[in-house]
């Protein structure tokens, strides 16, 4: 406690450094730094232990920026306490390149955790982090080691209050009694369309009781920095709830416009940024100023950090020499790397061995290497049953209050929550020591879409297991049968969308999914039972794609990926018989794993000279890149039992069989071109 | 009041059709039925006015099963009140082609509302059709003729109450105060994974309480049939707030699994079928049967409900002769048709006109169009400003009371929520006398997948104003640029992806987007500026694809959409100049309708014997439709000004023509097939 007039001095450098690079890139948010810089300034230095020369050290306390448009706050304070983030950094704020982007990248910037900017994503993220602290210390704490301790803090604006996900994400780390999250609610009244009143007139701090969170309001956000202090010291004493701080504050404090929309989403107006300088006591013709000062009070609370890491270290160091299994363990996990040879524990399949359902494949994968593989958290949107997600003797991750599970526990339920879900798996991976996977159908995928997406683009090592991912789902009909889903994810960067046809291609699919540290992945999996491929192998699947059936002398190429390659398989007798043709199948489990492969691989599997059919049972939009011909779903479902929704639908040997003669009718005499072969590369 | 026998007798007949129907199809959700047919058999017969032979009659109350799943209690009220359900199709329950599919689906089944099934979408839907309600009664009422003033009733479960966009919807109808809406909240206690306690342990009631909800607890719903019906009149009497009745039941009722989730989605077994049909005082080895007292109470409610419908049509008639331009308006709405001559109003353009965003391209249709389109209602989730949704002298949609606006008013504020906003739109669209239009940046239509997928199957003329569609966004950056979202909603059946190039364009999507009764559209509009172009007109717009630049032998076609049309006519010059080849260019702002245009059309926009590049600065994934190379970003985007942008992933002139060159290289010599030809029909 007590604050004086350097606190207030640091206070306006974070504000003006907001007024400048919004104002140079003339581009930006001004207003959430203005009003959040008292609260950032009592929480980062009051309360927030981490070390700048090295953002990675796993004990630091977290911060997520939910509300992502108000970065230049988080970047500021980046600067002044000595994160790779320099003046002219800040200089370069939305520009081409920089390491200041228009909302906060977490591959980007050094000390940024999570990508935010999609409003409530760092809500779930936040969460996220706050249940792999929860699960870590579980795992690593040992008695006189409490190694892993440290707080989760966030901001959120009204913003991120309204999003669907942020209440997800609310109710279950309510349930979960995350007493390590402590949330600050930018309480400031503004949002895009002007005051809130015109469409957000709920009792926020209610609804959050009603979670189950312990709540606080500091009415005076602006300058009560007392006031602020005790209500964090308060939350941190909450071990059993989150907690949230109803902070009410001043948007673009400072300037002409505060209080208004006009200052969300533009830069202040020239004499707008003098007057606030004057104001603040700063000159008025300069920009970008740090006085001495505030770096020095800055930067001795960054040194206390790194004292703090060194201390930690040396603990560590005790505790290896206590818990060598342990300390092995952890520093592997923060290596990003598997345990050795965990990959021989996966199941491997002979065309010998009965039918399963891909989902059960999945489920057998889970079973074999839960225990080799300890960094895996898992669970599922409330579909447990169905995505067999469980391993048999999964403890429940849970307050122990509930008695149906512990902290240790390494199966999730995160209810019917999708969005949340992602949002939250995302901010377990970012923690650092844990690969969080999660089921829903993947019709349901779609729910998520916001955070699966930030998964690919912060490079997050998440696996989604997506079951019932076709209209072989059957009976719960279009509602529930996914046509475009794959389209979709297939499009997004940096997404591995495996559909793997057997359990030899299921295992494939986990391992590419757990080997690469960078690329989430989505594994579309079938409810209805698969046989075991003649030519898959672990060595084929994890190609992406591969010959399943050569034939010599072929007038045509059947790819297909899933639950369609077995139906392709038969289709070669039935063109054999009765159209004496010839076929060969190709399986592409992986678009984008396949895409990786050599072009002389490629060419091997799609060779010039025939033409290419496709057979998916969902929309074709996409297999043109792989075919000359497409035979799919654009249309959406029907309810009925699988095998009579395959035949309405004609995914049959002989649906695929007259459109294979239609194709090789069609190219007949034509130089048939694979179109492995491209004019330019696509990617840049 | 005063129940007995009877209505024991019909509530148990519901519950035996769910558990014959699930016991035949071998499949489908007992439990919900079984808990809710007292709650159903007080709320139709007591307080539900409509009339089964007339579905569509625009006063009757709506009703809604968020949890759709149990949909086998809709099919059953429908079959016992005379709607065109029969026992037959009760037997056919999710069987291909019956009408009572897996879930509840508003195309096929008479007297279903809304599709739902996919939690959390019928609590929107049931908002939105509240909303619609409020409307339309604003616009229509006059003093002694109350012609629109129906309730919506909706039920919904645990696992809707959890889903992020139920939160949202639930917050927006507190804020608005919609007093016409009364939800059931079936407190089961049971979802997929078992206990609630697992993961939804937070007060619902009071979370509802914190939204603005009036709230009611009765506590046994299996039996206190009076209890529900003085919860459901006490809910009526609050006129300044939406209703939530907690209705305590048990799940699967009679069963000897009740309570758990064995009778959550799955049938009973045999014997558990005989002994609940004996503990109902049901012959045990008899199925289907509905004794006559049954079908005599509820056709005698429908009854009534037919002689209600009579009356009220007496009444409209009446209305007619004193408030004619309403009566005519009312009945034109419902019909589906827009005014005579509308069309006329949409603001066409002149390739000297100035550079226009295409988001601005809307608003000007908007401004243009909304006097004389009375059914459009419009919003925004938050982002008015950015979207240029709202027409210069639009009333907000709002509750009197807060002085902001009225229930006359045509736009609608709806937060930083989404996924609500769509599936509020599908709500309103359903009620059938209003056109929804809602505003969000393209990329955060991924929030709102869920809704714009049922949007698309259930036939919804809704529209989706896309603003900020590409890179072209500039400094906010990956985060808020999409790369794969056109590619997702191109993939989704019954969808039209708008991606106008200009004004003329612009207006052609939305006169086919107004003009098509039964096919939702997204415009994807950009942020910046776009030149009106030399072939843009009305008439090639609404093709949905058409040549906009046109050269003899050409060596080259370059396909495009939206912003990027005019960076490949300025190619032309440059390819031209520097590489003396002549390039062709095409423009389609619309896959779907493009699609549909004779073969002999589309040959022509995309003739044979030249190679076709695309260019679109997102997934190229999707393109190969129409083109041999692709020109796009697989990969996310960056924050920085747009041009910049641009100009590093090389969408310039110069960038489109090096790959235009390549094209032509590539292609040399061969006999070049446009992608038109097909070998088959794809639809089927």
């Amino acid at each position: 406690m007590g604050y004086g007039k350097d606190d207030e001095l640091a206070i306006n450098t974070i504000r003006l450094l907001a007024v400048d690079a919004t104002f140079k890139a003339n581009s930006g948010h001004p207003g959430a730094p203005m009003g959040m810089a008292p609260v950032s300034h009592v929480l980062f230095n009051k309360f927030m232990t981490f070390n700048p020369k090295n953002p990675d050290w796993v004990n630091r306390d977290r911060f997520v920026l939910s509300n992502g448009h108000g970065c230049m706050l988080q970047y500021a304070l980046l600067h002044l306490f000595g994160y790779g983030v320099s003046l002219d950094d800040i200089k370069a704020f939305r520009s081409v390149d920089s390491c200041t982007p228009g909302h906060p990248e977490a591959l980007d910037t050094p000390g940024i955790e999570v990508t935010t900017g999609p409003l409530g994503q760092g809500f779930a993220n936040a969460v996220g982090l706050a249940i792999a602290q929860a699960s870590t210390a579980a795992h690593f704490n040992k008695p006189d080691f409490d190694i892993i301790n440290n707080h989760t803090f966030f901001f959120f604006g009204d913003g991120c209050a309204m999003e669907g996900i942020a209440s997800e994400a609310a109710s279950t780390a309510g349930h979960l009694q995350l007493g390590n999250l402590i949330g600050i609610y930018d309480d400031n009244h503004i949002s895009i369309d002007g005051d809130t009143n015109c469409a957000f007139t709920e009792d926020v701090m209610k609804r959050f009781e009603a979670y189950g969170w312990h709540t606080q309001w500091v009415k005076k956000g602006d300058d009560d920095l007392e006031g602020i202090e005790k209500a964090i010291a308060a939350a941190k004493e909450v071990k059993d709830k989150p907690s949230m701080i109803k902070l009410t504050t001043t948007i673009g404090f400072g300037s002409l416009l505060q209080g208004t929309g006009g200052v969300h989403g533009n830069a202040l107006k020239a004499d707008d940024c003098k007057q606030v300088k004057s104001k603040f006591g700063f000159n008025p013709e300069e920009s970008f100023v740090v006085p001495q000062k505030v770096y020095d009070m800055y930067h001795k609370h960054a040194d206390e950090g790194a004292a703090a890491e060194q201390e930690w270290n040396q603990l560590f160091e005790k505790y290896g020499s206590k818990h060598k299994a342990e300390y092995d363990d952890l520093k592997r996990r923060l290596s990003g790397k598997l345990p050795e040879g965990w990959e021989k524990k996966l199941p491997t399949y002979k065309p010998t061995d009965k039918e399963v359902a891909s989902r059960k494949l999945s489920e057998a994968v889970l079973e074999a290497i839960h225990d080799v593989v300890p960094d895996l958290i898992g669970g599922s949107a409330d579909l447990t049953g169905s995505n067999n997600t469980r391993w048999k003797d999964a403890v429940d991750f849970q307050p122990p209050s509930l008695g149906i599970g512990d902290r240790a526990g390494r199966y999730i339920r995160y209810g019917v929550r999708e969005h949340a879900m992602a949002g939250i798996m995302n901010g377990i991976s970012a923690y650092g020591t844990l690969i969080p996977f999660g089921g829903t159908f993947l019709n349901f995928m779609s729910y998520a879409a916001g955070s699966v997406r930030l998964s690919s683009l912060s490079h997050c090592r998440v696996i989604y297991v997506a079951t019932h991912d076709s209209i072989g789902l059957g009976e719960d009909g279009p509602t529930h049968q996914p046509i475009e889903t794959l389209a979709h994810f297939r499009a997004l960067p940096n997404m591995m969308v495996w559909r793997p046809a057997d359990g030899n291609e299921t295992s494939a699919a986990y391992y590419i999914a757990l080997t690469s540290k960078s690329t989430p992945s989505i594994l579309a999996l079938t409810r209805q039972n698969l046989p075991q491929l003649e030519n898959s192998t672990l060595e084929n699947g994890i190609k992406g794609g591969y010959v399943a059936v050569e034939n010599e002398n072929a007038d045509i190429t059947l790819i297909s990926s899933g639950s369609e390659v077995c139906i392709c398989i038969e289709a070669i007798k039935y063109l054999k018989e009765k159209h004496n043709l010839t076929a060969r199948v190709v399986s592409v489990p992986c678009f984008e794993v396949f895409d990786t492969q050599s072009k002389e691989y490629r060419l091997k599997v799609l060779p010039d000279g025939i033409p290419i059919m496709s057979v998916e049972a969902m929309s074709t939009l996409g297999w043109e890149r792989y075919s000359h011909e497409q035979f799919g779903l654009n249309r959406f479902g029907a309810s009925g039992p699988y095998k009579d929704v395959y035949k309405k639908f004609e995914f049959t040997p002989e649906g695929i069989s007259k459109r294979a003669v239609a194709t090789v009718d069609f190219y007949k005499g034509d130089k048939v071109r694979s179109p492995v072969n491209r004019a330019f590369q696509q990617l840049i």
